[in-house]
């Protein structure tokens, strides 16, 4: 059997949804990695960005399975909602935990990976000649993101021309995932592909393919078949998986306006203070307490809470976490289990029996497959972690069928999705 | 200014919707006791059946304004929802410590308030006589129901033909505000008129009027406008009621289903019984719990958990508790504090400014006409209660408008209903 350099490249995905760019990225992956399996630690129901998954977490397996993917595991909830700091750390411990992936790729505008993975072991490791700089820029008055780049630039780290590279969205996410490999000293080697066509915030679809997730997100709400009529030489969704997405979805964060509202209500009621809920300060606990009675819907809701200070993803994070009762407190014990004490299977390809074989071989986690039986595997943290994955699903299928009338399996009665 | 007894008649009511029975009701009521004012303890937006209310509470209550009522005061919500015996207890209470009510009206099968009494001072007191015969008819092997009969009937209270008075749904709640008298040794006489039309329990409509609500809610199901049509010599909507009527309601059990599933789930993760919640027995718990994962709409998860023990309204009744988060503990402080420790005023006519003077002058509870400044006015209890109130319909406002994307004032921004 082949090591771990090249039996399997790891990425860390939403697939919210899942389109052509994500399947390009794959076959990248395995191509220049050369790895034999390609495994996905993939946000569940809810995402980073602090809201619902578009489409539930089994539909977005079976698609990421039919282009491309071998093995699909659960991202633990806690942290796929988290900053971009945790969720990476936790991406990264998942596919550590599991012994048999040699290296990590992703997305980035840049597309050096010398150079994101550079400016990580500094942020990481903060030595003295890169923290005085930093100091002494702020005390000049320059925003952090300015005393940042200048401390980088007198690290060597960064030149003038490369000052942008911070400001991109996945550069920022590839430094992170660089960071946390620094961190948990993982022997997995970062891999970057350049970012194709469409920009992340790009609400247009592209003509040509690779369109930006959030422009495919816009398109779906007004036309839900969308995604159906998207396919090219890279995506081809079997009629299966078309099937599933065709039962009445796609979600929204609107969807979980009433249970945002409802339950700030009774938290106000039974006297539990928003703050102990991760991402809510006290100064955006007593906003939400002043404007309590008055219902908004919940993109609404983000928009007349959103300042300067707080953006509209850390706002909507905030408001999911108060949602779904993700405390400060779970984080902390999350972050003190190691981010990633299990790994849940939510699909792989009848080929990869080999990859699992190994996984139970060289892992360092229990691997979850049957959930009925999770209660017996874990204990402590990670069964805490893992009841809150469980839950976490529980409201999103509640939602789901509340509002479409639709019937859907429930976290015991679904089975692992095999392609 | 005349006495109690010829100022003010009382009625108990919820008004889901107000119909024609109800205008006939009032007319009648204040013709019998030539009293000068009716004045109406109405639920708020959630029924004693456990549900919600059809409408909200200010359109019922101006519905009810613009057909006889002078006062409508809002029941507590903590006993609006009740059984039978803590609904009766919390409305004559309210009543009763306004301080100018002669005389309570009710609607009853039998019509007749002596023989009503009579069974209610037994049921209340429990003489020997009585509690000795029902012993040994249950000995026999004799129901509940039959052994009560017989021994009322060995009591001189019943004869042999009367045996079904306990079995029609308005007689058994015309008794309960008659123990009720007993018990908080009320100077209010009860009296009673028979009800015309439809039983209760129909649920078509009567086509020359006097349908039951059951027989309304259904048609409105079907045809919100309905209620609009139904005019008639006694029941002539006014305009703004009807704009009121006509912005997106009615309101149903089914669109609280996300609410209920979503608080189970909840309340299972943080390990929180659901026996705490009041009329949840250890059994029901124990079902709910079961089926915990799998989605219901809010009926059919009540059909799905009645049995012979447990009737729909048990069952329905127990779930909203847990969906409002109404506990035991709540009831039995609302008892201690006398069920009705402050009157809520919803509405009122113009015309009774010397009614709310009077009962200013001779209440003994204090009357809540701003909101705003309740916290100021009310402590203990009371103020639990009160806020309580707040709650259930800041709830109920949220459904609305998430389910039908209208903007609905809130319990500190609407002002009293003023005909």
């Amino acid at each position: 059997m082949k090591n771990n350099s090249s039996l399997a490249v790891g990425i860390i995905a939403e697939y919210n949804p899942f389109h052509d760019g994500h399947a390009y990225h794959i076959k990248k992956a395995k191509e220049m990695t050369q790895a034999d399996y390609c495994i996905v630690a993939m946000s569940g129901d809810f995402v980073q960005r602090g809201g619902p998954a578009i489409y539930d977490k089994y539909t977005r397996t079976a698609m990421a399975l039919s282009c491309g993917a071998d093995l699909v595991i659960e991202l633990p909830s806690v942290f796929a909602s988290s900053s971009a700091e945790d969720f990476a750390a936790c991406g990264i411990a998942l596919l550590n935990n599991l012994g048999v992936v040699g290296s990590v790729c992703f997305g980035s505008e840049c597309g050096n990976v010398e150079k994101l993975s550079g400016i990580a072991s500094i942020l990481a490791t903060e030595p003295p000649v890169y923290t005085k700089e930093l100091r002494r820029e702020l005390k000049k008055g320059a925003t952090f993101p300015q005393a940042r780049n200048r401390a980088l630039i007198s690290c060597g780290i960064l030149n003038e021309d490369e000052a942008s590279i911070l400001a991109s969205p996945n550069n920022i996410l590839g430094i992170e995932y660089c960071k946390a490999l620094y961190r948990q000293k993982s022997p997995m080697t970062p891999v970057t592909i350049s970012r194709k066509g469409y920009g992340y915030h790009d609400t247009s679809l592209a003509p040509e393919g690779f369109s930006s997730a959030t422009g495919i997100r816009k398109a779906i709400h007004e036309n839900p078949d969308i995604l159906m009529q998207m396919e090219s030489s890279l995506i081809q969704v079997p009629d299966p998986v078309k099937q599933m997405m065709s039962q009445g979805f796609p979600v929204f964060p609107d969807d979980f306006s009433a249970l945002l509202n409802t339950t700030l209500l009774k938290l106000d009621c039974e006297g539990i203070p928003f703050e102990k809920y991760a991402d809510v300060s006290e100064e955006l606990a007593a906003r939400l307490l002043r404007q309590l009675p008055d219902y908004l819907p919940f993109e609404e809701k983000i928009n007349q809470l959103k300042t300067k200070q707080y953006t509209y993803t850390r706002i909507s994070r905030a408001l999911l976490h108060i949602a779904l009762g993700v405390t400060t407190q779970q984080v902390v014990l999350g972050r003190n289990a190691g981010y990633a004490p299990y790994a849940r299977i939510l699909g792989f390809k009848k080929t990869s029996a080999g990859l699992m074989g190994e996984i139970k071989k060289r892992g360092s986690i229990p691997l979850i497959t049957k959930t009925a039986d999770a209660r017996l595997i874990l204990s402590g943290a990670a069964w805490s972690m893992l009841r809150q994955d469980f839950y976490c699903s529980h409201i999103y299928q509640t939602i789901v069928q509340d509002n479409y009338q639709i019937k859907m399996k429930n976290e015991f009665t679904h089975s692992v999705v095999i392609l």
